[in-house]
C-alpha cells in the first residue's frame, strides 16, 4: 500500500472498522480535546496573563497539528474512487461541508494572532469533534437515540405546550399577586416568566422569591405542580432512550454477526 | 358550494378532517398566539411606553379580526343543520359558552381602550385557544391524558395524603426548633409551610432556611425525604402518560384503518 | 334496631361496608380537618390575638364534639359481641390504645384553657385521623405500600448505606476544602454535612456554598453525583408502588366478586 | 475446637456463613462505626476542647481493640491451609493488603498522639469498614450493582459525554452573556462553569445568577435543558439498579436451594 492510500485509510476511516476509530483520527480526538479545554482555560484572565508566551507556542502547535492535518486530506482525497482527475476530486472535497469546517478550525485556530479578543471562536473545534464523533459507535448511539426521541415528537411537544401554558399562568399569577410590592422582580408577566421557570424546574436561585402570603400560597402550588411538569418530559425521555438502548443493542449484535460472516469468507 | 357553505367549513372543522385544523383556524392559532405575546410583553412598562403608537394599532388589528371571525361565525352558523329559521340557530348559537367566549375575547381585546390597567383581561384569549385545541390530535392526547390521570385519581390521592401529612409534620418540627430565634420565617406553623414546600419540592429558594444545629438536623431528614416524596407522583404520573400514549396510537392506528376504508368507499 | 345498636354500628363500623367510612366518621373527619387547620391558623400571632373570642369558642365546639363521640363510644361498645356485663366490656374499650386516643384529643382540646401556650398539643388529632383512616380503602392501600417498601427495605437499606458514605465523604472533602476561608460553614464535618444533604438532595439553598476553586471543583462532582444519589431510591420507591398499586386493584377485583356473591346470597 | 482455630473462624469467616458477619466481625463493624462517629465529632473545634479528656480515653480504647484484633488475626492465620511454616504463612499474611489496612487503621487511631490536626487521618477506618462489607449479603448487593452499571457503561458514557456537551455549550452562552457586567461569576468559561454544573443538577444555589434580560432568557432555555439531562442518566441508572436487584433475588433464591441441598447431605 502506497503512503497516500494509507494516509487516505487513516484520515478518512469511516464505519469499516467495526465502529473504531482510526490511531490517527483517535490522535486527532485528543488533539481537539486538549485544544478546547486550552481554550476554557484561557478565557480566565489571570491564567491567561501568566501563561501569555506558552499559549502562544501550544496554539501555535495546534494550528499547525490542524493545518497539516488539512493538507493531508486533500492530499490523500485523490484516492478515493471517483469520477474526474485528482485534481477534480480535490476541489470537490475542498467545497464539502466537512472540509470547509476543518479550514475554519484551522482558521480559527490562527486567528488570535490576527484579532485580538478571538479566542472564543476556537470553541468551532467541538464541531470538528462532532464531525469525528459521526464515525463509530457513539455516532450509532446518538442516531438512534435522535430517532427514539423524533418518534415521540409529538408527546414531547403536548408536554411542552402544558408546561408552556403552566409556566405562563404561574407568571400572571405571581405578576398579579406581587407586582405592587417587588416592581422589580414581578413587575411584568416577562419578569415573573424568570421566577416560573426557576421554580418550575425546581432550580430555586432565590435571587426573586414571593414574600407576601398570597404570593406564597401561589408559589407553593406552583412548586408542587413543578414536580409533574418534571415527571412527565422525564418519563418520555426515559422511555425513549431505554427504547434506543434496546435497539443499538440489537443492532450491535446483528452487526458482529455481519463481522463473523465476513470473517469466514 | 357557496361562500357561506366554504365559511362554515372553514370556520366550524371540527375532528373531520383526520385531527386536522382547516387553515383558517390555524390562522386563528398563530393570531392568539401573536396576541397573548403582545399581551405579556406589553406588561412590561419600559416596552410598553416606548411602543404605545404600535401596541394600539396592533391591539386594534387584533380587536378587528377577532370582531370578524365572531361576526362570520354568527353569519356561517345559518348552514348548520338543525330545526328553527337561520336566525333562530344563530341566536341559539350567539348563547352558546365557545360563542359568548369568542365573543368575550373581541370585548376584552377592546377594553384597555376604555378602561386603563385592563391588559391581563386579554389573557382570556389563551382560553379562546384552549377551544381550538379542541379539534385535532392534540384535542385528543389531552383526553387520554386526562382519562389515565383520572383512572389512577385514587393512587394520586394517597400520595397526595402522605405528602400533605409530611409537610405538616416538617413544618410542625421546624416550628418547634425554630421559632424562638426566627420568628419571622418560622414563628408559627403556615409560615413554616412555606419553607416545608419550598423544601420538600427541592426548589430550595434559600430565603428561609434553619440556622440552629436541632434545625438543621431536622430539615436533613426533611430533605432526604423529599426526594421519595417526589418519587411517588412522578412514578404514578409517569404510569398514567405512557399509558395514555399507548392508548392514543392504538386510537390513531384505528383512525387511519378507518379513514382507509373511507378513501376506498 | 334499638338506638344504641344504631349508634354502635355508626360509631365502630369497621371495613363491613365496602371500605366506606359511615355517615358518623366520616363527619368526624371533616371535624378533625377543621380542628387542625384551626390548630395551624392559631399558631400565628397576629390570628391568634385578632380572633380571640371566636377561638375559644371554636376549641369549645371541638372539645364538646369529641366529648360527645367518647361518650357515645363507651356507651355504644355494651353492644359489642362478648363475655362480661356492659359495665366490663366498656372498662376493657376505655382501656385499649384506640378510646386512650380519643381520650387524649379530647384532654388535649380543652387543655389549653388550663395550661397556657399549649396549642400544639392539639395536633395528636392528627393521630386520630390515622386511627379513622384506619378503616375503609386508604387502609388498604397504606398497608399494600407498606409491604412492598417492606419487601424492598434491603435494597432501600444498600442504597441508604451508599448514600451515607456519599453523604460522608463530599462532607469530608469540602471540610478538607473550605474550613480554612469558611470556618463557620465547612469548619468542621458535622457542619460540612449539613451543606452535604443540601447539596445532594438538589434543595440547594445558597445559605453555605463553596467559594474556593478547589471546592467549586469538588462540589461539582458531588452535585453530579447527586443525580445519581436520587435515581435509585426513586427508582426502587416507583417499583414498591407500583406493584402496590397492581396488588390493590387485584384485591379490590377479588373484594367485588366477593360482595357480588353476598349480594346474591 | 482449639481456641486458636475458634479465633480464626471468627476473624477471617468468609461467605461460610450464608452470608452473615460472624459476632466478632459485627461487634468490629459497630466498634468502627462508632470510631468513625467519634471522629467526625471531633472535628468540632467546641466539641474538642469541651471533650478533650474523653476524647483521648476514647481514642486509645479504639486503638487498643484495633490493635488487639490486628494481633489476634496474625496470631489466628497460622490455621489457614497453605504451605509453609506457621511464621512464613504469618508473614505472607502481613504483606497482603487487607493486612496493611488494618495496621494502617491502627497507626491512623494512635497517630494524633503524636502528629497534631491529623484526627482526619483516622477516616481511613471507612475503608476499613468496606473490607469487612466484603464478606455477606451487602457484598452481593454491590457487585451485582456494580456489574449491571458497568454493562451499561457505554450508556452512560454518552449520556455524559452529552451533559459534558450541554454544561459547555451552556457555560459558553453565560459568559457570553454576562461577562461584561458580572466579571466575578461569569468572567470566564471555567467560572461559567460553576454556574452551569449548579443549574443543570437543579440544585440552584443561588450565589451566581444571571443578572440581563439576554442571560436570563439562556439561563431559562439551559434550566428547562436540565429536566432532561437528569432525565436520562436516572432512567439508565434505574434499569441497571432494577436488573441487579432481580439478578440478586435469583442468586438468593438459587443459594437458598444450595444450602438446603448442603443441609440434606
Amino acid at each position: 500500500m502506497s503512503l497516500r492510500a494509507r494516509a487516505y485509510s487513516q484520515l478518512f476511516a469511516r464505519s469499516d472498522r467495526g465502529g473504531k476509530l482510526s490511531s490517527v483520527n483517535r490522535f486527532m480526538v485528543v488533539v481537539i480535546l486538549a485544544a478546547v479545554a486550552v481554550t476554557i482555560l484561557s478565557t480566565e484572565a489571570a491564567f491567561r496573563t501568566s501563561n501569555r508566551q506558552l499559549l502562544i507556542l501550544v496554539e501555535l502547535g495546534f494550528g499547525v497539528i490542524f493545518a497539516i492535518e488539512y493538507g493531508a486530506r486533500v492530499w490523500a482525497i485523490a484516492e478515493e474512487q471517483g469520477e474526474g482527475s485528482a485534481m477534480v476530486r480535490r476541489l470537490r472535497f475542498m467545497v464539502s461541508p466537512m472540509a470547509i469546517l476543518d479550514l475554519v478550525v484551522v482558521l480559527a485556530t490562527l486567528s488570535p494572532f490576527f484579532v485580538s479578543d478571538a479566542a472564543i471562536i476556537r470553541l468551532v473545534r467541538l464541531f470538528r469533534l462532532a464531525a469525528l464523533a459521526k464515525f463509530g459507535r457513539f455516532s450509532l448511539a446518538l442516531q438512534e437515540l435522535g430517532r427514539a426521541v423524533s418518534e415521540r415528537r409529538f408527546e414531547l411537544g403536548v408536554t411542552m405546550a402544558l408546561a408552556g401554558v403552566l409556566l405562563l399562568f404561574s407568571a400572571t399569577a405571581l405578576y398579579w399577586a406581587e407586582h405592587e410590592v417587588q416592581p422589580e422582580a414581578f413587575g411584568s408577566i416577562p419578569r415573573a416568566l424568570w421566577w416560573s421557570v426557576i421554580t418550575l424546574t425546581t432550580v430555586g436561585y432565590g435571587d426573586v422569591s414571593p414574600i407576601t402570603a398570597l404570593g406564597k400560597f401561589l408559589a407553593s402550588l406552583v412548586a408542587i405542580s413543578g414536580i409533574g411538569l418534571v415527571a412527565m418530559p422525564t418519563a418520555i425521555m426515559a422511555g425513549a432512550f431505554s427504547d434506543a438502548m434496546q435497539r443499538r443493542r440489537e443492532l450491535a449484535a446483528a452487526e458482529e454477526l455481519g463481522e463473523d460472516t465476513d470473517e469466514m469468507a
